[in-house]
């Protein structure tokens, strides 16, 4: 039998099907979704629970005139494929192609850029109160999943919209599942009748719960959702990795995100590659300080699996707290937690805790309370693109007053730092790449204890130039170096404290390349330049780091050398620089 | 008849008295309260309406073994009162003097430092399991304000808390008010019987609604509440400066908070000052610009008076949002409204676009959306403090691409940028401080039209060195300069872009002060060095701005005297740098 996907080149060509072949359209979006994520890997779960819910919203409202929000986006394979994207979708996640998320750049059936949770109902409303003024036509639909509902900004958009009054449609997307199990009082209430009451107290018209794979009871509760004259929840149950059987069971780790896969016998086969990553050295060292101390608490915004402290909830379920996509309570908890003599070591990603800026300045740094922030994911992440880079944390923390900031360029590095970070009497930060660890040679290796200052991991006799670096950049800084006996290489190891003396003797010899996987403006060569000119010292610096641009999906070791963040980029800089002759 | 409040040194003396003499105290910290405030100012509604819950709660729980957190703390006076601070309470909001807010380096009553809303519910929930997990003993209560309810992260720690089934305490002050008049739909629904449904939904026990007044009704609920063993929330109706007619009639301005006053022949009388704020310079430019263009529209979280919006809220009550105390939505909402074609503003204060730091990044400058960031409150705030300084507004969006950033130093600066703003495809800020608008002598003043690159406020023939400022330092700067013929000044108006031709000319005579306020580490200081590494020009730059520690409550002009960011502090900089010699 002819596939109709093929077929379908807009929305308009999903509501002219005759309605007994939608359950052959979303069988063949199911096997469009199985197989792409098979090769290319990606959000697997929550497009597989979408596909009923996607294809009714297309038969019931008419994009782009009418906006569909999907929050986040990864849910929302099923919506490229139905708009014009499909014979382009082998391209998901690598350079130049498909997005990870939804880009309004790609298609005009995009009504919002998103790649955090959160930000569909408040867009959305901004959107409907928009088309108002304006005097546009259409509808908005927000559509959130459950795991999203716990994020604050979502509750600030509800709020608000029920005291508008205007007819917002939210279509609540209940696979009762986050990232992670699902986190708080809400997911409970979901499972109750009291989600009516919920939904009503905040000015909305309760439509459901509907089978979010019935799609004759979608289309018709949408139906009514469009016809309704003020804020209406559709909610939706859904199943994360519907139609895909390991899916469908491993809902948490293989079903929302993850790489190639093969097929095989029943089982899934995922290559793996043998190499330890930052994730996980951070996970043992933590491990080790709470079997020695059990003041040490976690603390994550649903990144259990994504910080691999799966195993660390499973040795101490007391001690580890996912407190859900919340990240803002999950620093404040964290100070109210400090606040008892606890430390508490707050895992989160580098791009989510730009969610949390005020809190680590108002709640925890201003308080000078002992939080270790672990920020995983800072620098380039590849394939999540755009919205997941891990650029500003560097630049956007280095000035709050008492933090300690610091980057380790080994596994080594990881354990010492966290040492040094709960020696601490105040509030610390460790950032990370996503990636597996590099080694050094043998000799620069410091032990696992504390640490303080900067580290030397090469140092000329005679220096025509110096890298100062920050994190692995170290790494490729000793390879660039490696054949030039007036090449030294500092790794800074601290942004702040800065160790001035050290940075002081790199600068003497008159050239310095600082790199970091971060922004230029205001990170780790910025302060270079600050003590430099608060001293009088002239040398000529050059700044490598992330470029003025959003950076966007892609293979971050292809990008690192785009960007000239690898061993020939730095090697480059150097030449450049000697080629200007001496300081000016 | 003695009075009782000099005989109360701290919360055992509360408990102490006979029930009886409870509202003859409730009387005198009314009186000291509104006495205190007519003398210093401060937040004078909130702190009348609280005045018997904050009673009641040193009657039945005991702190600080029990943990009292006042979301914002500026309804905490009475609380002040009674833990030993009396005879300091003078010297409120005054440097050296007693905080605007509340902080455990004050005493050890205040359970936590906070200043910004909606961080009590975390913060207690993070007490109450640390006590747990430590073995300490104790209960934690959350005092919440209705406006601070409405907040992401107060939501985010109610369903977090409701899933714990932990036994804290979350006490509702309902005075019905926010700064401004209440926002959405969580206003209403506390008038309705729907409260109880939505706070047991959270996974709460609901007592209430209680007259926040009545001594004997706040006793037994707060008893009842602190005998429970799961989450349960005490909503206790308050009037918002009650015992003080004008507050009473008027809370959102002069209730809020308030400079001294007399109280006379039944009238308040206001020492107002003549001049006009660079809050009144924006909202005339806005009236203007919304007036000839309807596509501009205003959006501010519980800022309407501060922002100085309420006349155009008037004017124009279908184009002036007031979102309520939600600063991410206030963000993601103006980025739904810019997709639908219109321009909007955004008015909020520097300290509060910290709480919205990933929805600047994530929702407005990712997707490129031509949003409008007016930031007031950049740079020393004054009275209210190391919670309200605005410091870091411009190292932390300096990196972020495709935002342009912008400082006024006079009130046609402020009309002729917000044009230019409003011109923008993309995204931009423009931040000014709290307080007048200076004047610049006529001649380098431009018109109000759009403008573009740095502005020389003057320019020596031959110059010996060349100030760099941003904002209306450049005044100070010119005075600096005032009698020296070889003192150049130029006003750098963009931040991103930089105007690098200027910057690059300033720099030719060697010796460059940049001086802003705001942090040095990463803001307009870096950019110029940044600048200069990049085109290896070598000059002597120093840079003037706040410093490395949280700056608290004090005189901003005193202030400004102390950090050097005055016309004699920039001469003191100018000599020391010539004192230098040439540039190395």
């Amino acid at each position: 039998m002819e596939r109709l996907l093929p077929r379908i080149q807009s929305p308009g060509d999903v509501r002219a099907l005759p309605e007994s072949e939608l359950p052959r359209l979303c069988e063949e979006l199911r096997e469009d979704i199985i197989s792409l994520c098979g090769r290319v890997g990606g959000h697997l779960g929550a497009s597989l629970g979408a596909v009923e819910l996607i294809v009714s919203l297309h038969r019931v409202f008419h994009s782009p005139q009418d906006a569909l929000v999907f929050d986040v986006g990864h849910q929302a394979y099923a919506h490229k494929l139905l708009t014009g994207r499909r014979e382009r979708m082998g391209t998901l996640r690598q350079a130049g192609g498909i997005s990870p998320f939804l880009d309004p750049r790609e298609s005009h059936h995009d009504a919002l850029a998103a790649g955090h949770a959160s930000t569909a109902v408040s867009a959305a409303l901004g959107m409907l109160q928009g088309k108002k003024l304006r005097g546009q036509p259409g509808h908005a639909v927000a559509v959130v999943g459950d795991g999203a509902l716990t994020g604050g900004l979502t509750f600030e958009g509800l709020n608000n919209t029920g005291g508008t009054h205007l007819p917002l449609v939210v279509v609540l997307n209940d696979n009762q599942m986050s990232i992670s199990a699902n986190v708080g009082a809400i997911p409970a209430l979901l499972r109750t009748r009291e989600a009516r009451a919920f939904f009503e107290g905040l000015g909305f018209t309760y439509l459901g719960p509907v089978d979010g794979h019935d799609l004759g009871a979608l289309t018709r509760a949408l139906r009514e959702a469009r016809a309704s004259t003020r804020p209406v929840v559709v909610h939706a149950m859904t199943q994360k990795g519907r139609g895909f059987p390991p899916a469908e069971a491993d809902t948490q780790t293989r079903g929302h995100a993850m790489g190639p896969y093969e097929w095989r016998d029943g089982k899934l086969v995922r290559s793996r590659g043998g190499q330890r990553t930052f994730s996980e050295a951070f996970a043992s060292a933590l491990e080790e300080v709470m079997a020695r101390d059990e003041r040490v608490v976690a603390v994550t915004p649903a990144m259990l699996e994504g910080s691999a402290l799966v195993g660390l909830k499973q040795r101490y379920p007391e001690r580890v707290f996912d407190v859900g996509i919340a990240e803002q309570h999950a620093v404040t908890f964290c100070a109210g937690l400090a606040v008892t003599g606890l430390r508490p070591v707050c895992a989160i990603y580098s791009t989510f805790l730009q969610r949390a800026y005020d809190q680590v300045i108002h709640d925890v740094c201003l308080p000078g309370l002992p939080v270790v922030f672990a920020v995983d994911r800072a620098g380039l992440v590849g394939a999540d693109g755009a919205t997941h880079q891990g650029t500003y944390d560097v630049a956007s923390l280095r000035p709050i007053p008492g933090l300690t900031m610091m980057a380790p360029v080994t596994g080594e590095d990881v354990t010492a730092m966290l040492a040094t970070a709960l020696a601490l009497p105040g509030p610390s930060l460790m950032r990370f790449p996503r990636g597996t660890l590099p080694t050094l040679p043998p000799e620069p290796q410091p032990g696992t204890g504390p640490v303080s200052g900067a580290r030397w991991l090469k140092r000329a006799a005679q220096a025509r130039v110096t890298f100062i670096t920050l994190g692995p950049l170290g790494v490729s800084a000793l390879e660039a170096a490696a054949s030039e006996p007036g090449w030294s290489v500092l790794d800074a190891r601290f942004v702040t404290p800065l160790d001035e003396a050290a940075v002081l003797e790199a600068a003497a010899c008159g050239r310095v390349v600082v790199a970091e996987e971060g922004t230029t403006h205001g990170g780790l060569g910025s302060a270079v330049l600050e003590l430099l000119a608060a001293r009088g010292v002239g040398a000529r610096v050059k700044l490598l780091g992330m470029p003025d641009t959003f950076v966007p999906h892609g293979d971050a070791r292809v990008q690192r050398a785009e960007l000239g963040l690898d061993a020939a980029g730095l090697r480059r800089a150097v030449q450049a620089l000697l080629a200007e002759g001496d300081a000016p």
